[in-house]
C-alpha cells in the first residue's frame, strides 16, 4: 500500500509522529472494564495515542492463537506502530516483559511466544527486558502487567522514549513452535489452525507449500468433505455448500457459502485437513 | 441538533475538516482482528480521523439487519461523516463496490442493499462505481474487500479527495424492499425486524402508519399477548411485564420491563404484530 | 503514576485541555448501534474528545455491577476525564440525571446509584441535577436519554462548558448500599461480587478487612474448597487448581489457573466465601 510508506518517519524514531499508532490485542473480554482501564494509563502518560483495538476476545491463556491474529495485522498499519499484545498466564511469575523493535513496528508484551510470529514480518532490531521501573506504574501488582507495566511502556514508546531506555537488551526471546504441514505421497498433510467468527476454518497451508502443485489440479478433503478446487471468492458455489478459498491472510481456508463451516463440518483448531494431487 | 450545525462544512467537501468521522459496521465480530485491520489500513491514509465503531455484531451476512442499525444511526452523527459498511456476501463477485454522497453524509460499501436504507435518510447528490484501482491496495483480495478496497477509499474520502475522483458515476444502486405494515380492517398488521441485545422487539410501525387512529385508543397483539396501550417509557408497567413504547429510533417497540420481551414472549424477527383500534 | 499527574489542569476545569477523554460504561452491547450513536452526539459536540469504552457488557439493569466496574476503573485516567455512565432502567422516569463533580474526575448519568461507588474515590466538589434543556438534544425521548441527555451534557463538559451552568445544585444523590464482610468467630464472612471474563470470583473482602491478621496465616473457604493461602500470582498453584489472590481491583479473588473459577467451583455473585484464621 503506498499510502502506508509516505508518512514520513525516520527509521530510528518510535511513534515520533502527530498521531502515534497504539494496538490492543489481549484476551480480556470486553465486560470488566480492564481494557478501558489500560486505555486510561495510556492516554494518562501520551494524550496523543490512536488507541486502536484488534481483538480483546482471544480465548483465555490461548498464546497460539493470540499469535496467529497479532501476526495477521502487523503488515496493515503505519510505520512505527506500537502493538501491545497481552495473553499472559505467566503474569507475575519470572517470564519477561520485553519490546521487540523490529524494521517497521514495535512489539510489547510478555516473553511467551505472543510475539514472535508477528516479530516474523519484519526485521528484528533489537530485543529488550523492560526491567526499569521508572518506565511502570508505581507499584505495579503481579496480576495485571498490561496495566502497571506494559501500557506505561507502549505509552512512553509512543511519545518517543527510544526502547532502549527501558530495559536492557536480550539475545533472544521465546518462539512458538506453530505445526508444520507435512508432505505426504500425494500431496500435503495439514491442520486448522485458527476458525474465525464466520466458521471460516483457516489452516496452515500456504500457496508456497504447494510448490509445484497447481491449485487447479488440487481436491481438498476435511472431516469427510471433499473440495475439488480452490475458489476465487466465496460466492463460487451454492449456497450452502462448502469450498475453499485463499483467505485474506494468504492462508487455504475452508468456508461454506452463507454458512458455519465449523458449524456445518463439526471442525475445530487442531482438525488434519489433507490436500490431494488429483490424478 | 444544534450542535451539529455549527461545525462550519462547506456543503461540497468531504472530510475536509480537522477531524473526519469515519464510522464501521460489519458482521466481522470482534475475534479475529479484522476491524483492527481496517482502522490500520483508515489511519496509514488519513491519521487523523476519528474512528467510530456502529457495531461488528451484525449476524453473518444480514444485509438488512445491517442496513437498519445503519439507518438508525447515521443522523446522530457531524455533517459529512463517512459511513463505512460491509456486510458482504458476494465480495468479490460482480456486486459492485459504490460510494452514495449524500447531502449530509457519505456512504461506502457494497451495492448489495446494505446502505439503501441510511441513503433515505439524506438526499443523494451522486453514486460512484469504486472502480479506480489506484485507490485501493495494492493486489486486492477476493475475499476481503472491507481492508482492500473500502477502507483505503473512505480514508482518501476523509483526508478530502473528492468522491467523483474515485470511481464512475452511477445512476442507481440496489435498494432493499423492507416489509411494509399492511392496513387491515380494525387496524393495521406489521412485523418485528429487529431484536435488540435487551430482548426488545422493534416493529415496522412508526406513528405516521397510524393515521387518524390516537395511540392512547390502541391495543396491540403479539405472540399471544395482549398490550392496551403505549406507554411513556419503560417504567410504565410493573417488573417482569410487556409495554409497547415509541422507541428511540422512532418505531414501535415491545419490552418487558426489566426483562427479555424476545425470551418472555418467545418472540424473533418476523413475528406478526397486530394494531387494533379500541372500540 | 506520576505521569498522570504532568497534565497540567486547573482544579476547576473540565476538560479544558486539548484532548478530553471521556468515557463510556453502559449495558447498551454492541449489537445495536446505541453505541455509535452516543458517540456520535459526542463528537457532534466536541469533536476532539478521546473517547473509551470502559465496557458495554453490563449485565441489562444491573446497576451495581456497572458501579463495581466504574469505581475499578476511575483511577487509572487523566485527570478531569470525564465518565458517562448509563444502566438506566428508569429512564425516563422521575429518577434525575445528574453529574457529580469530583477533585479527579466527572460523573455523568443517572441517580440510581450507579455512579456512587466511583465517587467514593475521589473528593465530590458538587452535585448538579441536569435540568437545562438547551444543553440537550431537541426533542429527548424518555427512552434513550444518553443519547438525547447524557451524552450532550459530556460533551458540553468535555468542551469546557461548567458543571454548574448545565443545572441545579443538589445536595445529595443515590447511594448504593453494597454488602460488607462480616466478622464472625474466627474470622470474615464475605460474599463474591462480581465474577470476570475469565471466571475469577471477586469477593466484597480487600487487605483492610483482615485487620490484625496475616494473609499468611488464613484459609478462604468458598463452594466446598478450600484454599490455604494467598498466592502472589495465578501460576502459584499447578494447572487447573484454584487460588487466591489480592487481584488488580485490591480485592480477595478466588481463581483457577488457566481455567474458570466460576465453571469449576459452580460459583456465582452472591455466593458465600469465608475467611478463617488457620490454628
Amino acid at each position: 500500500m503506498s499510502a502506508k510508506r509516505k508518512r514520513p518517519a525516520s527509521a530510528s524514531s518510535v511513534g515520533g509522529g502527530t498521531r502515534p499508532v497504539v494496538t490492543l490485542l489481549t484476551d480480556f473480554g470486553e465486560r470488566d472494564g480492564f481494557v478501558g482501564i489500560v486505555k486510561g494509563v495510556l492516554f494518562g502518560i501520551c494524550p496523543e495515542a490512536h488507541v486502536v483495538d484488534l481483538t480483546h476476545e482471544v480465548v483465555p491463556q490461548d498464546v497460539t492463537g493470540g499469535a496467529l491474529v497479532l501476526a495477521s495485522a502487523v503488515g496493515y498499519f503505519p510505520r512505527r506502530t506500537i502493538h501491545l499484545a497481552v495473553v499472559d498466564p505467566g503474569v507475575g511469575t519470572s517470564r519477561r516483559p520485553i519490546l521487540i523493535d523490529t524494521e517497521d513496528f514495535v512489539l510489547v508484551g510478555p516473553d511467551n511466544g505472543l510475539l514472535s510470529l508477528a516479530s516474523d514480518r519484519s526485521a528484528v532490531r533489537r530485543v529488550v527486558h523492560l526491567d526499569r521501573a521508572q518506565y511502570f506504574l508505581a507499584s505495579p501488582t503481579r496480576t495485571f502487567h498490561a496495566r502497571d507495566v506494559f501500557a506505561p511502556v507502549a505509552a512512553h514508546c509512543a511519545r518517543g522514549t527510544d526502547p532502549g531506555e527501558m530495559g536492557s537488551p536480550m539475545d533472544g526471546f521465546q518462539r512458538l513452535s506453530l505445526p508444520r504441514p507435512r508432505r505426504v505421497d500425494d500431496g500435503l498433510e495439514g491442520q486448522v489452525i485458527h476458525v474465525d467468527r464466520f466458521g471460516n476454518l483457516i489452516c496452515n497451508i500456504g500457496p508456497a507449500d504447494l510448490g509445484d502443485f497447481r491449485a487447479s489440479g488440487l481436491s481438498i478433503s476435511i472431516c469427510g468433505v471433499q473440495i475439488s478446487e480452490i475458489s476465487p471468492h466465496y460466492s463460487s458455489v451454492r449456497e450452502g455448500k462448502p469450498l475453499a478459498v485463499w483467505n485474506s491472510w494468504g492462508q487455504l481456508e475452508v468456508a461454506v457459502r452463507n454458512g458455519s463451516a465449523a458449524r456445518q463440518l463439526r471442525a475445530r483448531s487442531g482438525d488434519r485437513v489433507q490436500v490431494k494431487l488429483r490424478r
